[in-house]
């Protein structure tokens, strides 16, 4: 049997998509592998699609021809009134009558105000789907080698935002590294050498390792491995429009090992 | 263009399965639809599937017709053994020069001891992919319309495996509930009463917002809010044998006002 035809039998499976609706979904950290089948099922199946800045264009790509692509803005920093625009623009879509995709990077309820536009949705009466999509903060890590988890090293992980940082919301970042389990700073770039500060100022230790994640799972994909204190002038060269994640722990070890053992003749196996 | 023809298209650019590899693949939680493009692709090509006990059927019927299944065990108190038999068994499989899918349900990095055979793998010489999935305490979660981050709730979201209970490296759950930001346990029906125990004792509030989802995604979901003074008695009568989710968290709270408002009449569009 051949893909397509192993797919086409899922297709049947799948949710019927509703003129006057909208997916939430997600993209994906940005390669088209990444991507679930009902995202691409959504893409195929709309009429317009709503995408953000952290969408791939290979992803954009698997939109099908007839649909109108909109951009919808900035990455970071965008303002209030541009979310309640994109509000308004998926009611009023979907009020005509379109299949409406709204496509974000990663998931839509991680760190993607995905919450905030069901419920507007839901205000205005539309039929919507969440159709998860693969956080970066997971598949990014896994893409350059580090597991979230491994038995013996963490027991949990923490997935945070840097925005937050001077924010009143800020997050305890001291309380958060004495866990001692990973932590995974989404939108890192601007905010890391604030929070590595904290956290150094409360006693975390130094050598901590550190990694920043740039590009994950695209080609553009770029790891720096360095340790807590050293992390803050490690991505000062990091390309600020890249969307990078930056990981504390010693999960990051694994990586070292897995690769030195990778590099070393292969062992012989047991009888 | 037909959806097969997107399909083919794609299918060109994800990467060769070589013969005597293995692919560590993610299933998701349960929905076919929640599997990635690359892990149907695994499936699609694979001669042999590995498939532990929280894969999904709806996701096994997607293997190649000739593939041959394995299942490899337990879904819990799995033994370092039957560990030590998977790890020989994907090894030998991959010298036999087969193309050799481990599946594992969710992500293989994400309490799913990826980490370890991949190191197995690597010791071997064998070649090997990691395959994320989409996490069943991420897209559990939006399945049932609690979003995992929301602004003005939370910034962070805390992943946790509750089988570490009882033993040397057990997670500080106390210091864990005070960073007030949710908290998803794995695997948590057996060791909910303990944790649930020691987060009151060491002072937490009783009626921050508890949820059990069990089966998520799958035809048996079956969810329960209640609080953290109340979980362990509400999941009581819980099928031990479905895997479930605990979630602890304001977080919660959204799923209540999103059905309120989808229950009320649809509010009219501002102009």
């Amino acid at each position: 049997m051949k893909f397509d035809r192993a797919i086409n039998r899922l297709a049947d499976q799948m949710p019927v998509f509703e003129p006057g609706s909208v997916w939430l979904a997600g993209a994906g950290p940005g390669d088209p592998g990444y991507l679930t089948i009902l995202s691409l099922f959504g893409l195929h199946q709309a009429d317009v699609v709503l995408y953000d800045a952290l969408v791939s264009l290979a992803v954009l790509e698997l939109a099908h021809p007839g649909a109108r692509l909109i951009f919808t803005g900035k990455r970071s920093g965008r303002s209030e009134n541009v979310q309640g625009d994109i509000n308004q623009r998926l009611i009023t879509l979907a009020r005509s009558g379109l299949r409406v995709l709204r496509l974000k990077g990663g998931d839509p309820y991680v760190f993607g105000r995905g919450a905030e536009e069901a419920l507007e949705l839901a205000r205005a009466g539309i039929k919507y789907r969440i159709v998860p999509g693969l956080t970066a903060g997971l598949a990014g890590l896994a893409a350059v080698d580090i597991p979230a988890t491994c038995r013996g090293i963490n027991q949990a992980i923490i997935l945070a935002t840097a925005h937050t940082a001077r924010q009143e919301d800020e997050l305890d970042w001291a309380a958060m590294a004495r866990l001692e389990q990973p932590i995974v700073l989404y939108m890192a770039l601007r905010a890391i050498p604030e929070i590595a500060d904290k956290m150094l100022k409360a006693g975390v230790d130094p050598t901590l390792p550190a990694a920043a994640i740039a590009g994950a799972t695209t080609t553009s994909e770029h790891v720096m491995i360095t340790t807590l204190g050293h992390i803050a002038t490690a991505v000062q060269d990091f390309e600020p429009e890249t969307p990078t994640l930056v990981v504390l722990g010693k999960i990051i070890a694994w990586r070292e090992i897995l690769q030195s053992v990778k590099s070393a003749p292969p062992q012989k196996m047991m009888t």
